[in-house]
């Protein structure tokens, strides 16, 4: 699990007095260009699950911080739309800036598009003109937006069909002028995988793209998710926090492979970086600059090819009316990207190196688990933000770690409660030698990537506490001990680890299991393991989490994190079957377990598990450690 | 569950000889014609799951019996198309017939539209023409083929896209002229359900029809499917076998409601059909002959309303071209039909009428059960024909009870793992006084519709059988048991029934719930519980079955089936929560249960349900079979 940070921001201004001028100052530019509304939107140009501090633009703009949020403003209204998860949050930080909270994800919700097709404006209005900044909003959010227009009876401008009618503008960089230190694009060092590392070569795998891209019919393909250019070119950044990736479009015709990546900045003096490049390009791939790309596919004397493929999923609006542009000289094929489902796919090179990075990782974790028992133990005052601050002390210390894959959740009591809930610098919560303390975190190694969450008892718990985490147990436990046939999909087996709580009445807001990259990002698809719908298979090499919990406001939170390899379970005359092999190595404590609410075989599991985790670790832990984690892993 | 029937033909020719000169005789036609291939299905006029005898067409064509299959002619070719559950049964009916099989649902395979499209014909046919009876073809048929022919590079013949081209000629009832004794449209008596028994009347639901017409934005509607017409009219008939429905169509203008349907035969001269026609007329409601439909809706002047909702999955290819002919004055909207949603959810009346209904269906069984339990004993040769005949008397006796829900299955030892097994009436397996049976069967009650299995014991079981009636009884259980958020779909918890038999590499190759009607038909949606993705949450009000199973070629088959109520379990802070309440009322046997593969929950369900059977029948029972009863559910 992961979460966004909550930077404390120091200004000279009151915050909501510096929110509320620069709102004004975006009318001014609606006024000077005649546009009715503003879309300002959270994402990057690659359509990511977490923007680097470059495209933050919604809490430039008002504050907020939350992971999901796009503010609209009008003259006479700024509105953020955000969903169940941050209205606590969205009100607090909204205070004072005139920005009204419009709730999603509730009955009678108003989203975005139908909100401007509907309420924005009265219809004595003949035209209205949305202004949005076409690299930070992708294709589907104006195609809903053309949508809700057409329903309300208005017609794109270019349509004679009706008298009233509606524009969109895109303005690349919108906020540009205003924003005036508005960071950079990143460019963080580059660094290659080689194929030991990686399993296999960049070359092999454009060329299977090439491949791919002619299944399609296709003479080239456009890769703009940036796990994915990452993925394909053995090529890793630090462009976007705890996500190892390079900003960068990546375009693969039948003869030519050019990455457009920030070559002018930090990255180019860096040595590493130059002989990164060198490699790639050793390998035929030609380096141009990020901008370069719009140039590129807007000249058609340029293109060596007359197809080009696109995922619609991670290509932003400016790039998809810059093809649009090229109508009648360029087919593009809209499909999503074949590299997610083959990415997801670990072969035996990122297995091993997964294998290893748990290996590490499970003594860091065991390490840590030490030092918090004998600290809260010792009387000595120990805060959540403490605790955190040692667990990432220790993990960096892990030979090939190069950082957490996401800011560490360190929770006591009611702030576990809290789905989002962020660890403070200051004024944390003290760890008190009693109830439940979790701990969600992950390391980055050049070998893998991990994803644990624990939740110790820190001395005596409540019957409810123990109820709740034996409860999950027995959820985490299903889902790890599942074998189901081969074509199984994640909502398929989703109950295992809900039925447990759901035969208690209780129940968590959040998937059960999401992939996790090779050295990438701690979230990817394509499979998934929660009750949406979701036709992917979970195939054999493929990664996911297995992470119910339990949440009560106010008093604690609960949540058991393994990572899980999909396995071959053999062919019988029933068909072929697949089960999980568990990745991380960290014990699970028993003393919170009821044991009346467990089955012989989720005992047995657990007592296996424990006696694993012992056997493997302790060879490889300080004597202390060792001794310690003996006893907390005895059979229940 | 339920089978089609397999008659025995006795003809003079030959049966392969007389299928041998049909497909001649089509063929005859075809060059009359000037036809390249005719498309002949098995479905009737209203896409019913299960057709009358009239429209057995594939049967009469080829022999061929097996409830899903269609057959294409050109003229070198005949083939029929069916999936894995009759490969057995299409190869022995088949022989000698010259019709090949093609086999759907494996990989590779061709389906009719692109066999149509890319392999029956040479590239040198300049136009393809394709006859269907458009009576007997619904819409998603005719666009699937249109949709093949488009990617071969083949276009409609009014198409100027392309010289080849391709034509789809209705010819309905096209085998009329050679069909010399087809069975005409069945019209038996119709009898009416008055608001005591229905819960609500027809006026009530024809209101309700009209709104819901309204919500679409449409002045009328047009139901096509026999089981939303049964139950919006509160009649019933028996033009289907086992199928409580009235061949018919219904139109619900704003003012006027016509229920189209056969007069002129069978059906007039009964004085309750006669009635029943006067109480719906005495509501307002018009009754035309069957066929007006299709002069009412192509005569412009008949109309009284310009806009009309249609459900594509039961409107037939020629009403559906007949209201494409009436373009420009007709607005056509095909959109899923909100009648087997309401009709799903039972009202109160209904639900009381189906517990009646499973109170003297489950004494019926008891009593059955009773019998064949002595009658194996007794050493007197018995077999299944036998002991479907005799529960079938013993259901038949049931005031209120008019026919079987389905054709009883009675299936011993191998016979079981048959997944369409049909009792044959000569040569029938005899029961031994070991292994196991399995009885799938219910009734049909002017009150209510049952479906049950039980899988008994006729004597000692060998360990497999054992290790499978009990793996089965836990998928059974986990369903019953099974407790959800409101808002959750059948597919989200198939699980519940699978992961036993899973865990064990098991499992089988059906849906574990199918929804049932009210005095209707024994399969109906929109709910079901299976691994398929379906949208449709559990309401309450809702009956499924939960009928997990297990087969074993040459060997054995055990499947356990109770229908089970959708309930509300009540609301706390996590949400509003559903669970299930068993409907059916017959014990379950303990004697193959192997112990220790079993959890004590699932014990105590088991003593709990077996207990509770008792005290509900036993009171009602004959003596001798309520003291066999008693020492049937004593508690293990």
């Amino acid at each position: 699990m992961r979460l966004a940070k909550l930077n404390i921001r120091t200004e000279i201004m009151e915050p909501s007095n510096i929110h509320v001028a620069r709102i004004e100052a975006v009318r001014e530019i609606m006024r000077s260009k005649g546009i009715d509304a503003v879309l300002i939107t959270g994402s990057d140009p690659h359509n990511s699950e977490y923007p680097a501090e470059r495209w933050k633009q919604v809490q430039w703009i008002c504050g907020f911080t939350g992971e999901a949020g796009d503010i609209v403003i009008t003259p006479d209204h700024a509105g953020l739309w955000t969903d169940t998860r941050y209205f606590i949050q969205a009100v607090q930080q909204l205070e004072g800036t005139g920005v009204e909270l419009h709730k999603t994800r509730i009955p009678g919700e108003v989203r975005i598009p139908q909100w401007l097709a509907t309420a924005a404006f009265d219809g004595s209005k003949k035209t209205v003109t949305v202004a949005v900044d076409g690299l930070a909003v992708n294709i589907n959010t104006i195609n809903g937006i053309k949508a809700a227009f057409k329903t309300a009876g208005r017609h794109l401008d270019n349509s004679l069909a009706s008298e009233s009618s509606f524009k969109i503008v895109d303005i690349p960089d919108m906020l540009e002028s205003l924003w005036t230190d508005r960071p950079a694009v990143p460019a963080t060092p580059v660094i290659t995988l080689g194929e030991a590392l990686a399993g296999e070569s960049r070359s092999s795998k454009i060329q299977w793209l090439r491949e791919e891209a002619e299944r399609k019919g296709c003479s080239a393909v456009l890769i703009t998710g940036l796990d994915e250019i990452a993925w394909i070119l053995n090529a890793r950044g630090s462009d976007v926090d705890y996500n190892p990736v390079v900003i960068s479009y990546l375009l693969v015709t039948m003869d030519n492979t050019v990455w457009y990546v920030r070559k002018n900045s930090a990255r180019t003096p860096d040595s590493e970086t130059a002989s990164s490049f060198e490699e790639l390009q050793a390998d035929g791939i030609e380096i141009k600059d990020y901008d370069d790309i719009f140039l590129d596919l807007a000249q058609e004397d340029n293109l060596s090819f007359d197809s080009l493929a696109v995922d619609p999923s991670s290509v932003n609006y400016h790039l998809a009316k810059i093809l649009a542009g090229m109508k009648g000289k360029l087919k593009v094929v809209y499909d999503e990207s074949p590299v997610q489902l083959r990415k997801a796919v670990k072969n035996e090179t990122e297995i091993a190196g997964m294998r290893d990075a748990h290996l590490e990782d499970g003594l860091a974790m065991e390490k840590f688990l030490f030092w918090l028992d004998c600290r809260v133990k010792s009387g000595e005052p120990v805060d959540e933000w403490d605790a955190a601050q040692k667990l990432d002390s220790i993990r960096a210390e892990i030979p090939g770690c190069v950082g957490n894959s996401f800011q560490t959740i360190s929770a006591y009591g009611p702030g576990a409660a809290l789905p989002h809930y962020v660890t403070p610098e200051k004024g944390s919560a003290r760890l008190e030698p009693h109830g439940l303390y979790l701990c969600d975190s992950g390391g980055q190694y050049l070998f893998g990537t991990t994803d644990i969450t624990r939740t110790v008892p820190l001395g005596p718990c409540t019957a409810l506490e123990m109820e709740d985490y034996t409860l999950v147990l027995k959820g985490h436990i299903g889902l790890a001990r599942a074998v189901f046939p081969a074509g199984t999909t994640g909502c398929q087996i989703d109950y295992s680890a809900r039925s447990p709580l759901w035969l208690n009445k209780r129940d968590y807001g959040h998937g059960t299991g999401h992939g996790i990259g090779f050295f990438l990002n701690v979230h990817e698809g394509p499979q998934e393991i929660r009750h949406n719908f979701n036709s992917v298979p979970l195939l054999p090499g493929m990664i996911t989490s297995d992470e119910p919990g339990i949440y009560r406001e106010g008093l604690h939170g609960v949540r058991h994190e393994s990572l899980i390899l999909c396995t071959d379970a053999g062919t019988n005359e029933f068909g072929k079957w697949r089960c999980f092999e568990n990745l991380t190595i960290c014990h699970i404590d028993t003393a919170p377990i009821i044991r009346e609410l467990m089955t012989e075989e989720e005992i047995n599991w657990l007592n296996d598990y424990n006696d694993r985790v012992y056997r493997i670790l302790s060879p490889l832990l300080p004597e202390d450690v060792a001794r310690w984690l003996r006893e907390r892993t005895l059979p229940v």
